[in-house]
């Protein structure tokens, strides 16, 4: 299976990392809106220009699409997706129907395959909600991300004045998670699910009173939360935080029988060391699954909803059987 | 979409009990091999004889056969198979290869479709074990099984002479979870992974050590494990020993990036008050999907790897989008 990256930052070097593990796809390249020669690729695969994509069409399987949801995702992949079976990470949850359409549209005329919404949540997250629903039709579903490195709110700590550099951690609240675990059914508010870790560092003579100010009243982002923040140095930054580690936790708590008298808890849970690694991981196994779909001849834009997962294993389905089931 | 159930006991009567959480589905009636007079549903569904079953082929979508891996389902399966599409939770490991050969002839014959081995464990177990293998190659699985009552071997404690009633708890030993949850990829034997605890009611006058005995030294079943003998009345046993709980937990440990420097921790559970009910509701909802795929002429047998998990959802795919992605 050939894969082709398009956009080459965290989570395409991932992607670059991921092929190596699965012996059945190969690298072929990687696309960049950078100048190709000033991109240089840790295991050396070629890098080419964006925009000459098309002529890479008979060479490439899949395309897997490493660019951001805000405005990256909603041009690339109908772009993409009118000539090359793709696989993205889409999160802009609200957008999604919209998302949906246009790709399913774009795909769908030209007999290609799309894979949107795939990584963890969306992706490995969704499916759990999505089984766990499916089975324990009556229940209540939670989830809870952290401790990890929020980028998103990072980068917003970033844009106040005075901020040199920040790393924002999103932490479950343990006693949230323990009244879950314990079938309590709770109705949490946003500030009882999660509080925010920030570390920044200041630019010399910065007002820190006033960052930590603007950060704590940051409708959205902060607001809602009880939020904590600690100035650091530069050094402590690169020294403590220079990981992206993310994970985080999806429960049902059902009930079956007469009256619901027995009660049953479903838990999937991630820890991650690298938030883009994994990531990558995951949209490389659905690279699989889309090239092996469009090969059935189902075409258009899909998510892992529709993706039966012997599909995303490298084994065969007797191996699997043996092995897995 | 209208049901059958074929043999009721405890996973019959949960099967009666799911039905009525999942409105998209009817229970049209209860086949059983005893004298269906003698035998009373929890709602009143009515009750047939085994042996007239073909004499309903036009008001069944599918059966869900809830009889015994052992000699039940090996037999019931193949047969019902050529009539109906049916869903089973058959669960001998080693048998799995010869149950799907003989199932699928008899299916794909007739055009029909049966999903073997539902259930959690083969079932959801088997589906978090091959997602987690196909997004990290690299890496070791973990399964454990319990705190729950393993009906196996509390019926293989029955057999022993002096025993009027027994119940067996399957534990995990937290020492070794806690390895497995540190990342610490240890290699457990049988004995290290799991506990076992009996509680026996003893006949008056019985030797309680030579029982004691008879059972810590039973191969296969107690010989390779610790186990725990706690004598008890029959009305200990009634008052706290009634339930079938069970559940369990999957993990595995892998690692991403250069050198595998990143590493990762996936882990699903299970705390179910209700074996039989649990596995009933995955059983339904695998009915579903069994329904929508012969309607697709999707034929043969399948499991739940070749189920798209959309399937298996009374939702739409734009709720299912909207609501869990």
């Amino acid at each position: 299976m050939k894969i082709a990256i398009y956009g080459y930052g965290n989570l395409g070097r991932g992607v670059e990392a991921a092929v190596r593990q699965n012996p059945d796809t190969e690298l072929i390249g990687v696309f960049t809106r950078r100048d190709p020669a000033s991109v240089h690729t840790v295991t050396g695969v070629p890098v080419y220009a964006a925009e000459s994509v098309l002529d890479y069409t008979a060479e490439i399987d899949v395309i897997i699409i490493c660019g951001g949801s805000a405005s990256d995702l909603p041009v690339m992949t109908p772009m993409l997706a009118k000539h090359f079976n793709v696989v993205d990470s889409f999160d802009t949850h609200a957008k999604v129907p919209e998302h949906f359409a246009n790709v399913d549209q774009a795909a769908m005329t030209t007999a290609h395959t799309a894979l949107i919404s795939a990584g963890w949540d969306p992706g490995l997250f969704s499916l759990a909600r999505l089984y766990m629903n499916s089975v324990l039709p009556e229940g209540r579903d939670y989830t809870f991300w952290g401790r990890g490195v929020s980028q998103g709110h990072s980068d917003a700590i970033r844009r106040i004045a005075g901020v040199k550099d920040a790393r924002q951690y999103t932490v479950p609240v343990p006693q949230a998670l323990e009244m879950v675990r314990n079938g309590e059914n709770p109705d949490l508010s946003t500030r009882q699910k999660h509080t925010r870790e920030c570390y920044v560092v200041a630019e010399e003579g910065a007002d820190k009173a006033l960052i930590e100010k603007q950060i704590k009243e940051m409708p959205n982002y902060f607001a809602d939360y009880d939020t904590t923040v600690t100035f650091i140095t530069a050094e402590e930054m690169k020294k403590n935080h220079g990981e992206l580690p993310h994970g985080g936790l999806v429960l049902r708590s059902g009930a079956t029988g007469e009256g619901g008298k027995h009660r049953h808890m479903m838990e999937f849970s991630l820890k991650l060391d690298s938030n883009p690694e994994f990531t990558a991981s995951v949209l490389v196994a659905c690279a699989r699954a889309t090239a092996r779909m469009n090969g059935r001849g189902i075409f258009g834009c899909k998510t892992l909803f529709d993706v039966a997962p012997a599909d995303l294993s490298m084994l065969t389905p007797e191996e699997m059987r043996k092995k897995l089931l």
